[in-house]
C-alpha cells in the first residue's frame, strides 16, 4: 500500500516560475510580451513540400481549434497566413525509430511561423500551438513564445491491453488523439493474451474465432488504425505475447500447447500454466506462417513478442519436453525459454524485423538488434544496455497501478544512482513506454486511467531531464486534462461525471461527487490479489471503477496546508464534514453504494478532527467535542470498498501542526 | 418577451399521485408491487417473426442496458429467457403511416413480456423496458408493472433543420435515437434552405457542388440514415423548400430563379427574396427530373415540398412574371404561387408521393391527399382538415423558440375551442412535430436546445389527451433527460458542461455553473429579429448559446416557494447572494464573460432582495440592508447579453408573499 503520510508536502515544493501551459514543456523556450490572436480571421498554411499527412493534419488543426473556440472554421476573408507551417521534407513513407521530430515556433503579435525539417516536426509544433491557445480578457489568443523543441528520447510509447476487456476501435482512435496531444510517437498494441485474442488471422481462423468471443479487429481495422496513427507522427508495434499468455492462442489449436487440452478462454486475472510447447516443431512451423501473415500487416521495423510470466509448469510436468530438454541439452525451464525465444528470433528477423521482448527475454545468445522492454525497472534495463542491447522502460510507468502522477514522473528511464553508464549505453536507452493493462478497465473507464496521468510521462521521455518541478508539473496538468477532453476527444472527464450519475441514480449527483473526488483506488495489485473473483465478467460499475486514480482534492487540501491557505482549509474541510448529511439519503437507496457508507462517515470525522485541529491553529476554541482523533485517522486510513481516502494525509499534517510539530 | 410573472405556481398545481419513470406515458399501466432484478443473467431473447430488425434492436437492447448499469451483456449463464418478445409478424418493408404500434409488457417478479402484433410495437416496448431499469436499493430492477400501450396520433416527428448549420451524420443518427427512445416516429430533414443544399443529386450536381460549402450528405449517407431510422421505427420525410428559401438551389442554376443572378449561398437569417420562377417550363423540367432522382432515394410516402414564406418580391418587379400571370389568368402573387404549387403536387404524385407543405400551400384545388403542416397552430389546422385535408401541427412545438417544456406541453393538435371539429375531421389531425430551426444551433449545443424538451412534446402526441398534469411531467422529464444521455447517447448534458468549461477557461467552472443554471436565452424571435448581423458564421460559443432553454433552478425555485420549503429557498438564495464574489475574477479574465457581468450582479442583489423577504415571511430581521427591492427587480427582468435571469420570477413571488399579499 502506497504511504499517506509520504504525500505531504513541504511549503518550498510549490514554488515555481510560471510556465506556459504546455506537455511536455518544450526544449527550450523564451515567452516574450503580447498575444497573437485567434479570431475568425485566422488561418493555416503549408509552405514546402510535408506531404499529404501535413494536409490532413491542417484540416484537424482547424477543427481542433474550432472546438476549443467556438469559433467556426470557415467564413472569415482569408486574408494572409496567420500560422505559416513550413517543412523541408516529408517524413518516411513508414515512420522509423529516430527520425528528426524537432521544430521551432515563433509567435509574433502578427502571425506565427512553425518550421520543421519534416512532416514529424510539424505535427509535434502543430500540438503546441493548440496547448498554447487560451481565452483572455481579449478573446482566444496565443502568447507571444519563441520555442525550439526536440525530444529527449526517440521511443515515447503508451502500452494499451485490448485482451483483458475488449476496447472498441474508437477507444485505440482517441487514445492515439491523446498521445499525439502529448507527443507520443510509439502505439504499443498488446493484442494477444490469455483472455483474448484479439486479431484476425486469415491463416489461422480460429485464433480469433475461437479465442476472442467475437472482439477482435479485422486486419482492415488494422489498416485503418496504423493510417490513423502514422497521421499522427505515431508509430504501432503490435505485442504477440509468446509462450506464455497464451491460452487464447489454444483455445483454437490446442496442439500448439504442451498438455493437451482441450482449453478456454481465461477469464481470471493472473499467471496460468498454458504456454505454447517450444519442443514441437509444429509450433515453429505455425509462428512461421503467423508471423509471416502479420508482418506485412503491421508495418513497423519492431515485432513484440512478449516473452514475459512464464511459469513453467506444464513444461516441468511433461515427459516429452523433459525428454526434449534432455536431448538438447537444455538445463532448466530459463534455458528451454531462451531455445524458444532464439528460435522465434530467427522467424521474426527473417520477415524483416526487429524482435521486441519483455525483460524475460534478455540472455547474451540473442543478436543485439533486438529491444528489451523493462517492466522490471531501471535495473534491469540497465543491465540489458549494459550488455549491448537497446531498451526500453515501462517499470514505474504501469497506470493501472493507480500511482500518483508526481509518482510516475520522479521514475527517469536514465538512472544512475544504480551505478553509471557510458554515453554509448545511454544512447542505447531509448525511451520509455506508460502501459495500461486493462484487468480492471473497460472502454468506459479506460480514458481516466489513462489520462491525464501519461501526459506527465510524456513530459519525462520528451522534455529535457532537468524539467522536473511537481507543482508546476500539476499545474500544467490541469489545463492539459481539459485540452485532451475539448481539443483531443477523450472522455475522461465526462465518463468520470456519467459514471458518478449512474451511481446516483435519479438523485442529485452532487453529494456523491464530493465524495467521489477524495477517494482513490486502492493501488498496485490490491484489487487482483485480494479478490480471486474477479472475472472478465464482473461489472466494472462500482466507485472504485469510477473514481480517478490520483484525487486532486486531497492533493490541493495538503498544499492549501502547505501554503497555510487556512481560509481554504477550512472551507474544503466544511464541505466534506457536513456532505455525510446530503449522502447518505442516496447511500441508503443505492445498492451499488451501500459498500462506501463507512467512506462517507470516515470523511465526515476525519474532516471534523481537522476543523478542530485548524481552530487551535487559528487559536479558536474548537467547535467539535473532543474526538478521538488518532483513532479516527487510524481507522479511515484503512481501505473501504477498495478505496482509500485521501482526505487522511492532509488532516495527518494538519493535526501535527496544531500539536506544534513539524510535518 | 415571456411574461414571467405569468410562470409562477400554485401549491395545489405539484401534488400528484407517483407515477413511473416513463416518457411518454403509456396509455393505460398499472404498478404492482415488488420487482424483476436486472442483473448478470438478465437476456432478452424472441418467439415470433419479427425479423432482421428486431434482432438488431436486441443487441441495441444488450448494450444500452450495459451503458445503463455497467453489467457487463454477456458472460451469465443463459438459463431461461428473463424478457420475451413475441410479435405476431414484421412490420411493413417500407414503414407506413398508421401502422400498428401497439405493445403490451408484463413484468413479474419472475420475468417479463412483451407482446405486440408487429415489429413497431415490439420497440416500442423495449424503449419502456428500458426506460423503467432503476437502480435500488438491492440493485438494477424494473418494477412490476402491468402496460396496455399505443399511441394517440400515427405522426410524431421532429424536423431537423440541417441548412442554417451543417449538422454531420452523428447528429442526425443521435437525433433519431433520442427519438426512438420518447417513441417519435417521424424524421423530418429539412434538407434545402436558402443557407444550404444538403444532398448530393448525381443529375444536378451543382445543387450540392456550389450551394453547400461542401457540407453535404452523399446519397449513401442518405440511404444509411434511412436504415438507421427503420431500424428504430421511424420514417424519414425529406423536405425540399420551395419556390422560397431556396437561394442555395440558384446558386449553380440561376437560370431557375426569376431574376438572372448571380446568387450566392445566404448567410444571414430571414425570409428573401430569391425564388424559382413558375413561369419557366424549364423548372418544371428540372423539377421533374430533380424529383425523379430524390422519390426513389426516399422511400418513405411522403415527400415536403416545404412551400412557406414566399414573399414574392422578384415576382412582383418582373415583367415577363407579369406578362405570365396575365396570361393565365393569375390574378395575384398567391395565385401564382397555387400554379406552381399543382404544377408541382402533380410532379410529386407522379413519382409516387404524397405531397406535405406548409400552411401556406393549402388551397381548395390540390387534392385531398396531401398533408398540411401547419406551423401557423390550430386555427390554420383545422381549416385544413374542415376542408377535407389531413395535416400535423407544429406550431407551438418551435423549440428553437427557447419555450419552456410547460409551455410546449400545453399544446394540444385537437384544440376545440377554436371550434367543434367532427370526428372524421379529427382523425386526419394525424398529430404533430417538434421543430428545431439552427439558425442559433451548431452540432455543439443542438442536443440541449432538442433535448429533453422534445421527450415531453413526444409525450404529448403518444399518450392520452388527459395526461397533463405538469409537476408529473417535469419530474419524469428530470428522469428522462438522464436517460436519453446514458442510454440513447445523447450529448446535451455533457455539452452543457463542456461549453461552460470553455467559457471559463482554465478557471474553476462551479460559479459559473451556478450562475447558468438560473438563466435562460430571450424568447421567440427576439436574437434574430434584435441583431441582424447575426450570420452564418458568427460563433455561438456565448453563453447564451450555452445554457439551457429552460432553467431548472429557476422552476425549482418557484415550486420551492408553493410549497413553502424556506429552508430550500434559502440555501438556494444564499449560494446566489454569495455567487457573484466567486464568480467576478473568472469574467474580468475571460472576454467571452465581459457581457454577462451585469447578468452576475443582478444575480446577486434579486437573491439578496429574496432573502431580505424570506427573513420577513419567517420573522426575522433582515439581515440586508433595505433594499429598493422593485427597482432591483424589475432592473434584473431585462435581458442581459441575450440572457434572462429566471430567479426574478421566484423572488417576486417570495416579495408579494412577504408583504402579505397572494402570488
Amino acid at each position: 500500500m502506497v504511504k499517506l503520510a509520504a504525500l505531504v508536502v513541504t511549503t518550498s515544493a510549490i514554488a515555481f516560475a510560471a510556465e506556459p501551459n504546455l506537455m511536455p514543456l518544450p526544449a527550450k523556450y523564451s515567452l516574450g510580451s503580447g498575444r497573437l490572436a485567434i479570431d475568425q480571421n485566422f488561418h493555416a498554411s503549408t509552405v514546402g513540400q510535408c506531404g499529404p499527412i501535413l494536409v490532413r493534419a491542417l484540416d484537424r488543426f482547424a477543427h481542433r481549434l474550432s472546438m476549443q473556440t467556438g469559433i467556426p472554421g470557415q467564413g472569415g476573408p482569408l486574408t494572409s497566413a496567420t500560422l505559416e507551417v513550413q517543412c523541408d521534407h516529408a517524413s518516411k513513407p513508414i515512420q522509423a525509430l529516430g527520425e528528426d521530430e524537432s521544430y521551432t515556433l515563433e509567435v509574433d503579435s502578427k502571425q506565427a511561423r512553425l518550421n520543421a525539417p519534416n512532416t514529424l516536426g510539424a505535427l509535434r509544433g502543430l500540438e503546441t500551438f493548440l496547448q498554447l491557445v487560451q481565452q483572455d480578457d481579449e478573446g482566444f489568443a496565443v502568447p507571444v513564445i519563441s520555442i525550439q523543441d526536440q525530444p529527449r528520447f526517440p521511443w515515447r510509447g503508451l502500452l494499451l491491453d485490448v485482451c483483458r476487456h475488449w476496447m472498441p476501435i474508437e477507444v485505440v482512435k482517441r487514445t492515439l488523439d491523446g498521445m499525439a496531444a502529448v507527443k507520443m510517437n510509439v502505439f504499443h498494441w498488446h493484442l494477444a493474451d490469455d483472455q483474448g485474442f484479439r486479431v484476425e488471422s486469415k491463416r489461422f481462423p480460429k485464433l480469433q474465432g475461437m479465442g476472442s468471443d467475437g472482439h477482435y479487429f479485422t486486419q482492415a481495422q488494422v489498416r485503418e488504425v496504423i493510417e490513423y496513427a502514422r497521421d499522427r507522427g505515431i508509430r504501432v508495434v503490435p505485442e504477440f505475447d509468446i509462450p506464455g499468455h497464451s491460452t487464447s492462442w489454444l483455445v483454437g489449436y490446442p496442439e500448439l500447447g504442451t498438455d493437451p487440452g482441450p482449453y478456454q478462454i481465461e477469464r481470471h486475472w493472473g499467471i496460468f500454466d498454458p504456454t505454447l510447447d517450444p519442443s514441437k516443431e509444429a509450433v515453429y512451423q505455425f509462428l512461421e506462417k503467423f508471423v509471416g501473415e502479420m508482418a506485412p500487416l503491421f508495418d513497423d521495423q519492431y515485432f513484440h513478442i512478449g516473452g514475459d510470466e512464464v511459469n513453467g509448469k506444464q513444461w516441468t510436468a511433461s515427459e516429452h519436453v523433459q525428454a526434449f530438454m534432455k536431448r538438447e541439452s537444455l538445463k532448466d525451464i530459463h534455458q528451454f525459454h531462451r531455445y524458444f525465444n532464439r528460435r522465434l528470433q530467427a522467424i521474426v528477423q527473417k520477415h524483416g524485423k526487429r524482435m521486441e521482448g519483455w525483460d524475460e527475454i534478455l540472455e547474451p545468445d540473442l543478436p543485439k538488434s533486438i529491444v528489451i522492454q523493462s517492466w522490471r525497472g531501471q535495473k534491469s534495463l540497465n543491465e540489458a544496455v549494459q550488455q549491448g542491447y537497446s531498451g526500453l522502460l515501462s517499470g514505474g510507468y504501469y497506470l493501472d497501478l493507480m500511482q500518483s502522477t508526481e509518482a510516475h514522473y520522479a521514475v527517469d528511464p536514465v538512472d544512475e544512482s544504480l551505478g553509471s553508464l557510458t554515453d554509448e549505453q545511454k544512447t542505447r536507452i531509448l525511451g520509455g513506454e506508460a502501459c495500461m493493462w486493462v484487468e480492471f478497465a473497460t472502454h468506459e473507464n479506460v480514458d481516466g486511467r489513462i489520462w491525464p496521468r501519461a501526459a506527465a510521462i510524456a513530459e519525462r521521455l520528451w522534455s529535457p531531464q532537468s524539467v522536473r518541478n511537481v507543482y508546476s508539473m500539476y499545474t500544467r496538468l490541469d489545463a492539459i486534462s481539459r485540452h485532451l477532453e475539448t481539443s483531443a476527444g477523450l472522455t475522461h472527464r465526462s465518463a468520470y461525471g456519467a459514471m458518478l450519475q449512474r451511481l446516483a441514480g435519479d438523485d442529485r449527483v452532487e453529494p456523491l461527487r464530493v465524495l467521489a473526488d477524495v477517494v482513490e483506488p486502492v493501488k498496485e495489485y490490491t484489487r487482483s490479489s485480494g479478490n480471486p473473483d474477479y472475472t472478465q465478467f464482473t461489472p466494472l460499475n462500482r466507485l472504485v471503477d469510477t473514481v480517478r486514480p490520483e484525487s486532486d482534492a486531497g492533493r490541493n487540501l495538503r498544499y492549501s496546508i502547505a501554503a497555510k491557505d487556512w481560509a481554504a482549509v477550512r472551507r474544503t474541510l466544511v464541505l466534506w464534514r457536513d456532505n455525510e448529511a446530503l449522502l447518505r439519503p442516496t447511500i441508503e437507496r443505492r445498492s451499488l453504494l451501500k459498500e462506501i457508507a463507512p467512506l462517507s462517515t470516515n470523511l465526515s470525522q476525519v474532516a471534523a478532527v481537522g476543523l478542530a485541529a485548524l481552530d487551535r491553529i487559528e487559536g479558536r476554541t474548537p467547535e467539535a467535542p473532543t474526538l478521538d482523533a488518532s483513532q479516527i485517522l487510524r481507522n479511515a486510513a484503512k481501505p473501504v470498498a477498495e478505496l482509500l481516502l485521501m482526505a487522511v494525509p492532509g488532516v495527518n499534517a494538519l493535526v501535527t501542526i496544531s500539536i506544534g510539530g513539524k510535518h
